[in-house]
């Protein structure tokens, strides 16, 4: 960049957890990478004049909104990053891309088919009028989940046979933790499927660049009641009282597994759940081919195991990339080997490639008929869960 | 043992592969263990004359046989040792209990639901004359695997709500290994399934100590023809040429997924596959329940992980139990801290159970019944493969 | 922070890797941690003046600067921020202590012990007006160092009997591998045992809160002349040519390795190399005490992995704690569990460490002092090497 | 082994932990490798004769006896097998090759220099009379120890530059631990170093097929008193008594550190300790070299990993290979892949190599030269702990 880069003016919608790694995400991009827009955060908008008024002067936006609407319609914003709860993403984003606004959207894309069909249709619209939608499936931007795409695409695996891919976190295990958006179906619209099991779906897809087209699955709530909780903070809140506490119903899904059988032919073992005590947030992914193998957990996200079957048998075995070197997908900006990355770069490096997009003028990935494809998938395993037989994604 | 330690008389029918270990077994537990009787190993059993006593000679049994029945009927035989393959363990199993025989019978019981119905049955009956019968599902008996077990049982892990269990091998993996009779159903009765899925279905439902009361899965033939090979030796095979090879069909799955419902609510994901590039032997289970996880793989046999979720967050984390301490099952016998056990060290514990539960006038676990309910599990995931449903395990 | 909350403003000398992590931490603090003071990126300092203009407009600084002395004498420089080659730490921090101006050095202290001694001695003198020194052994700032120095503190491990560190990296294991700076004596001062040696040094003895006394070390240098490089970058260089280039002599180190005893009696095992082929920046340590014992490794660097021997030795085993929970050090203010922090959020937590000191008038830690300390630890293991004896650490 | 096989009649000094895993090991390999001489169990030799009576019925002998000196005497006895404490080795094993009997002596080879000295004289004295004598150090022949060798004779690893190598248990850590034969300087000649670090000196220098030149060491003693056991078993004891029990000085160390350099210039780092929390039996060996490193941890034996630095950077990174494939050193004569080996396992490797190594005229490996070659590194070590300086390894 220098002072003639042109400004990419940026209005993002909502401030909680999304939105302080959008925000870490906007203000670090620019000093690590050689931006061809200059990306500047001009607002961020909450429904609580006061507290998204903090949260601009805490996360570093210029001004603060309190309609997403304004933004939307603020004739100095070029993007809106949709940082809300999936109830309120095809609404916003439509608008947004109507207005002729670029758009870089939380996942899941939305809460239902109809609505992300709606919104891809609308993305596909904008996209002959220049304007790029995007749905953040952050986690393809991992170097080592990056690394695994390129050694499938390259074919070293060969022949892919098998995915297994699991979410696991264990933040509900305990039955006293009260009620929240997540677990209310109206706001969330899914449990763990949705909110966990998207970025599997998505990652295992992205990886083998190859859709999932049939699945048989189970969904479960295992705990389903759970207490009112007066406000909630963060991913989980803080509980009233303690034993004659007022309950609610748990409405989402608490965990969810399921089969599926990949165009090319690979079957897959997916699960999502935030039962798996003592799993944190274990996004752990293999693949096997008939030339070779890769293992991911993102509780060691720097690192990729690469199994590569034509190496002799006596000296073969599964190989542990430190994915740091300058030469991995977006390492060269970061440090030296060795010095890992963390769970927000991945998000400074969809910005990175968002704006590349936006001043290539190509559509950025993953698109939102990349997200509505991983909704279709969603929701065909929801179908198989009821009818408790295989169910097709519908195309 | 003492010299008036009374004698039990073994005939051992097959000596391939399991016979080998199984006669390790028996040469091996005196020598650890204090046992009630001494196994003598008095005949081993084969179609091939010459090579059988080659195997009597090496294996260190006295005699050789050429017919099981000759074995069966032999007066001074107390207990008949089945180590062949599945399509021959009903007929043998049955006869020998009806002659008074204790049997040990490898795995998978038998080929069908009912020839394993009619083998239960048989040992019903023979219980009630004393003469008693086991399944030999070793895995059981590896340390970790009845540490695991024990844990569950202590209430350590709470309310179980998922099981993912794997058995990953690769030897099948490369589409010219030729064709054997592990790939024929007729003998083998069922490919990844009933070979090597058996053992986590039967570990699982071992370890949480609840049955699995139905499936949804899959079971898939990657490579449906391969080489003849003109004679099979071990696991694998030698071709006889190259390129212009006469092919078979394979007529078992190469691999199987399925998730499954135990009785007490856990939901379960299953995979079995001889197509895991890179795994060799990976028997791979964990267990998550309300207070706490376990992870076990066979390919660290000697080590179990378990997160006690009722330790402080703040320090809490999956415990890395190297399980070669003298209280843990069966070590006591055996070698000092960190000095670890193998492969066939649970065959061994196989023997000692087993004459164990002999003497004591008790049926020897697992039974011939837990053999069948494995049976009916796997029946179960191929009903479901066919009619891509949900399926009830039979009771 | 307010609007009202008063300004830190700082000055950084050198703006290399170094002082990339650096401004990266000074930006990044104020956006996730409460600071009572508004640190504000005021100028950055270079030789070279175009160079070090397109630093400030990358790194965030608002002017720039090209003589070290001008960033000293500015009213308007509240902290000098020092990221340049150790031979110039010891003027520069000397005179900014001087000038009245809080310090945070990168480590080592300096090239000798000398320096160091003076720099020390400026430090205490300028504490007794309120001004504050601190050197940047940013490693004590990973949350699970912290953690193991937490439980070490409670006595969680009993008496401590072992120490076993390393610094393994391999930048240098390539004979072709030019010549830098860091190569040279004149400049760096030292070679892997005082560049990354020092880091575990500092590291032991923060964790066990207990210092070096004596050690019997060996320095190592494997390649003794390497080409010359052009122009450097970064860690390594560019070669200027391939076979007939000019070669010139390596006048540091390449490796280190010492025994060491600590003032309350563990015994220390110490290396340091650039030549450890395959690792890329594994800063391993373990201890060992009575009662318990401590693994880290900063390839996995969110990961502490506590043996706890009170626990029954059954179920005991080392713990992989995940260092990603609320409680842990500085973990609150970012990410929820199982989202790990990467290499560059030490830095940010020393920031905030830093600032917090400044604002409650008291020293912050590191101290001069204990960088001081460990370069005498640093020259005793020089000193060992030449004289091949014990050498004791001066006090 | 046919029945023409010649004999190869065994006698057995000692029978306690050492004694019954060379039992396992003479029962054991017949069964698995086709051996050029038939081993025959034919006596066990031990002071009581009540208590070897009983064991040789435990470990399979035929007969037992009360005074070596009558074993080394029997025309019938071929080969002394010597599993006594090292203060009884050399006189034994002179005697037997004095007799014309070929000896298996276990390590270390004596308890000092002078004796093995004599030992080693007398080894190459009765070679000329085709008389064999061979040192116990059976970890050599664990499969991943073995490949690891062959990498590093193959040239994998280019230059070596670094080993470390730790011999970690934990027994001692209790300081109520009483005392034992092992802790006994009369008996044992050392502690932790001979005992243990004798095997990692071992080790390193057959993998590097390179010896130790010269050392600077520091051996410790923690805990200097414990209670008296009234009667040793096994590796540890019982105590007699709790509080008011009599103490006895610790005459061995507990713990021994020291930094040594290989004839080739490789820079070693050893410990051996019983003080390490934890770690029950854990033998680790790193060795870099310019193209590649290798890493072993006997806790996981079935294991080695291998960094080939001559892959691409981008995909390159230590590989976990499982040494049980059937090209594998002695592999082949066990089970499929991934059916992992124990560690009595090794023992059954020396007796095979050292039947044949007599069938075929030629020297077993390790030689006695190769265990007085150890002695020396251990005494050069104990000489710098007294001394506190460097000290060469006498040739």
């Amino acid at each position: 960049m220098t002072e003639h880069t042109p400004t990419l003016s940026v209005g993002m919608i909502g401030y909680a957890f999304m939105g302080a790694v959008h925000s870490q995400a906007w203000r670090t991009a620019p000093h690590f990478f050689d931006l061809p827009l200059r990306p500047r955060m001009t607002a961020v908008c909450g429904r609580d004049a006061r507290r998204v008024a903090e949260a601009a002067a805490t996360l570093g936006w210029e001004e603060s909104e309190t309609d997403w609407r304004r933004v939307v319609e603020r004739d100095d914003i070029d993007l809106v990053d949709i940082c809300t709860p999936g109830d309120t993403h095809a609404e916003i984003a439509i608008a947004a891309l109507a207005a002729g606004k670029h758009v870089l959207c939380e996942k899941p894309l939305a809460n239902s088919v109809e609505e992300a069909e709606a919104m891809a249709e609308a993305a596909q619209e904008a996209a002959g009028r220049g304007v790029r939608a995007m749905v953040g499936f952050t986690y393809r931007r991992v170097p080592a989940i990056a690394l695994a795409r390129r050694l499938v695409a390259e074919g070293r695996l060969g022949e892919i046979r098998h995915v297994r891919a699991q979410y696991l976190q264990d933040w509900l295990a305990d039955p006293e933790i009260p009620l929240s958006w997540r677990l209310d179906k109206a706001k969330a619209g899914s449990g763990a499927l949705g909110d966990i099991g998207a970025h599997v779906v998505d990652l295992t897809q992205h990886i083998l660049g190859d859709p999932i087209r049939e699945v048989s699955g189970q969904l479960d709530t295992f705990v389903k009641e759970r207490p009112l909780a007066e406000r909630t903070r963060g991913l989980s809140a803080t509980v009233a009282d303690t034993a004659t506490v007022e309950r609610g119903p748990v409405t989402v899904d608490d965990a969810a597994a399921f089969i599926a059988r990949f165009a090319g032919g690979a079957l897959g073992v997916f699960e999502a759940t935030r039962f798996a005590t003592g799993r944190k947030n274990a996004i752990r992914i293999e693949v096997n081919g008939s030339q070779g193998s890769l293992a991911f957990d993102f509780e060691d996200m720097n690192v990729l195991h690469f199994h590569d079957a034509t190496i002799d048998d006596l000296e073969g075995g599964f190989r542990r990339i430190v994915v740091t070197e300058p030469g991995h997908p977006w390492v060269g900006a970061w440090w030296p080997p060795g010095h890992g990355l963390g769970y927000e770069h991945g998000f400074t490096h969809q910005v990175v490639d968002l704006v590349q997009a936006i001043a290539d003028g190509v559509d950025p990935s993953p698109t939102f008929a990349d997200g509505l494809q991983v909704q279709r998938v969603l929701a065909a395993v929801e179908t198989s869960s009821d009818t408790r037989a295989w169910q097709a994604v519908s195309a």
